[in-house]
This record gives structure tokens, sequence and C-alpha cells, in this order.
């Protein structure tokens, strides 16, 4: 399981007035927790600053990389933020958050995956806005993958994600994500699938027992990466634990070092 | 989710004791409150009784109903004890737990299930002992169908149990059992699915955690039934959540009232 540690947003409060504030030494914390605690990259987004966001996405970037040589997960749709990030990475092949198959954002982002020879994550929607089923969701997916690989971006270069929608407002998109999922990996198998967890449970009460249980669900349909809070214990318990029991885990080593560590929260 | 609540087993020391001293309101407390809990089946046995196994069964059947009229689920590979729970059974048509592929235990426990029109729990295992694979399971599971059909017991009356091996002796049990009841479900849509917890997780630390991930997976994976505990809150919240997330739960109408009635723990 590929861990992307989500925690470095300014939609989070005290990210947001830590980077108001420029204050390097938050940045650097959260950074270093979340590569010590198994985050496998370190997503930043700088999203609420609208104008700020380039110069802001790159100082958060070189922050960061002061810390840790964890791979980055530049997370915005802004063309211009990317290339400053982009310009400064040095901690090996960085994740592009993301592309779509909407034709303005494809275009915008596609040069930038190519120049830099980045992985990108693909969000399974396109100019019609969010698809209703996951038949159309795998049909975004296939183009994506199409329009991609003509361009030599790599199969296992490519995170999809089938764009979750809260199962409040409609009791089937729980199904229809992970059939989605499923889907995706039987037909590119070499490819990466990915998800976010807080759109599920949106609207509804203890959301923390939604995301948890739907991350299991999602493991077990062959989820093989999530952007998530890798300082949750409990959350990170049911990742150690779902690969355990989906054979991802011989002679049950990570179950047992978690355990050890005291990491594993019932 | 079909719910058969494990309590009142003799293995569980509280219930050994009680039995032992014919204590009838310990009995018909957890019987209630199991009842109360969610429980479809009340799952009762005293195997650890060799010798007086018939009358005690008869007489934990008799004290279970007296406080409640949910169906019974009568645990015993002794064809004399089940006899004689069937014979004062009044709650319901019961489930017998369990027969097997077997010979002399199918021989054994047949003529009950056909002359007191029982549902039964059928064991994917055969006289070569427990299988290693999925498709083995199935193999058996299909052998089970035939022969039971034949005799008159319909397939919406069958619970198939796919026989968990603890993942801790072999990373790939997890699977094996997930794919069992894939398989089963494919096979035998009008039949049910049923496992135990607690073999999965058995000689691994954190025991709960393994059990509780082990029913979401499950149920992503389609199973309809369980024996468990149903006075776990926390177990029973994974149920209530992943049934939501499986689109068993419309309009998200069971995870709220469960939510109300503060049995949601995450």
């Amino acid at each position: 399981m590929i861990i992307i540690g989500e925690k470095i947003n300014t939609s989070i409060k005290n990210i947001q007035s830590a980077v108001a504030a420029q204050d390097a030494e938050i940045i650097k914390d959260i950074a270093l927790k979340q590569a010590e605690a198994g985050a496998d990259y370190i997503d930043v987004n700088c999203g609420t600053f609208v104008d700020k966001e380039p110069e802001l996405l790159q100082w958060i970037t070189e922050t960061v990389q002061s810390v840790t040589d964890k791979p980055m997960c530049f997370d915005s749709p802004n063309p211009e933020a990317l290339k400053r990030a982009l310009e400064v990475n040095k901690n090996g092949k960085p994740l592009i958050n993301s592309i779509t198959a909407e034709k303005g954002r494809f275009n915008a982002i596609l040069p930038l995956i190519l120049e830099h020879g980045t992985s990108v994550v693909a969000l399974c929607m396109d100019d019609n806005g969010m698809p209703e089923t996951a038949d159309e969701r795998l049909k975004i997916a296939e183009r994506l993958a199409d329009d991609l690989m003509r361009e030599g971006v790599k199969l296992e270069d490519i995170y999809f994600d089938p764009m979750i929608r809260p199962i409040g407002t409609g009791s089937h998109y729980g199904v229809v994500a992970l059939e989605t999922i499923k889907g995706i990996n039987k037909e590119f198998p070499e490819a990466h699938t990915i998800c976010g967890l807080s759109n599920i449970s949106f609207g509804l009460p203890v959301r923390k027992l939604i995301n948890q249980t739907f991350l299991v669900l999602a493991i077990g349909a062959g989820l093989s990466s999530a952007i998530l809070d890798p300082l949750d214990n409990r959350l990170m318990s049911f990742v150690y634990t779902a690969e355990l029991l989906m054979d991802k885990d011989p002679y049950c080593l990570n179950y047992i070092a978690a355990f050890r560590q005291g990491r594993l929260d019932a």
C-alpha cells in the first residue's frame, strides 16, 4: 500500500496559519512526522491562497525537502504552481495531483508531466462533470490511459482515482467506487488506484467509522494507494490489518512489527 | 446481515459454570441481551458437557425460549443432543449448526433437518479434512448443495461456511476464505454464506482488530450472515457501516438509527 500523507494542506486550520506566517518549523515537523509514520509521499496543497499559490507551493516544497527525502505529491490544479514546485523538486520522482479528462486541464497539466517525468493522479471525470456509474468512470479511465500513454506516460506512473461521492447522497456510491477500483485493476493491472477517504462520509455522523470501513473495503477491492493521515494510528491499523488479510504481508511481518512498535490500535 | 448470537456457549467460562449450576437467570439474561442487541438467531452450545450434552442442550433451549422468541441455532455435532433440542423447539424454524460432507456426520444429521424442516450450516469440509484451496471448498459446497437439495432441502435454508483457517498459519487463508464466499454467492445466490470470526486471528496479537477487519472484508465479499457477539458494540458498528457502504442500507436508515441509539463506536 502506497501512503500519501495528506496533512500539509492549507484547508487545515493550523497549516493555513503556518503558511500565512511562513512558519517553516510547523511544516517541517508535520512533514517529518508523516514520513516517520510510514508516508511514501508527502502531499502539499496551498490551494486556499489563490493568488499566492505558486510562490507558496514552492516555499512549502523547499521547506519539506529540507527535512525529508520522501517523494513529493504536488496537489494543485494550477499549472503555474505545479511548475514552480517541480522546478525546485529534488526528492525523486514526484506525483502530480491531479489531471482529469477535462480538455483544458488535461492540456495544461500534460506538458509538466512530460517535462519533469512525473507520476500523476488521474481523476475519473471529464467535461461532463463527475460520472454517475462505474462504467462511465471506467470509460473515462480508458480515455485517460490512452491519451497519457500516447504521450509516453507509463501505466505504472498513473494513479486512477474513481472519484468518490458521499454515501449519504446515494446509497450506491460505495459500491460504484469499489466496482470502479476492481474494473481499473482488471483492465490496467500495472496502473495504481488511489482515493481520498473523507468524501465518502460527508454529511453523516461518526465519519471516522465510515472512513475506516471504506478503506478496508477498498483495500479488499484492490486499492493500491490512499491519500490519508498517516498519523491516525487507528486508520493505519486498518491498513496493516487489511493488507495482512489480503495476503500482502507474508509471514505477518509488517503486522507484527507495527504491533511491537505499539502502532496497532483496536 | 443475519446475526447469530454466539454468547451462550459453554466454552465461555461464565456460561460453563451457569450451565453446570443450572442457573437459568444467567442464560436468560444473555439470551435477552443478544436479542435486544439485534441477534436474529440465538446460538446454544454446551459441547463441553460431553456426556450430559443432550439433556443440557434441551434445558438451555427451554430456558432461552422462556424469554425470547428469536429462532434458535442448535450448535452441536451430536445427533442425540440436536434431537432433544429440536423436540422442544417452539421459536420457529431453527438453524442446525452444523453438517459437513463427512459421510458419517452427513447421514446422522440429515434426518433431523428433514424431520424438523430446519435450516442448516454446511461446513465446507469432508472426510479428507479441511481443504486447502478455495476451489476445493467450492467443490465440497457443490456436493453438499447437490446432496441436500436431492433430499428436498432448499438452497435458501443452507448456510455455507467456508471454514476459515488462521491467517497466522498461512498468509493466503484470508483470501481463500473471501474467494470461497464470492464463489458460493456466484454459484448459489439463493443460499447464505456464514462464518465465525475468531479462527482468522488465532495466535496473533490484537485479535479484535483482525476480526473486525476480516468481517468488513467478508461483508464486502458478500457474506450474508455471521456468528458473532452482538453485544460487542464496536464489532456491530462495523456491521452497520459495511452494510451502509455495500448498498444494503437504503437512505442510511439503519446506520442513523444505530447512531441515535448510541450504538456506533469509532
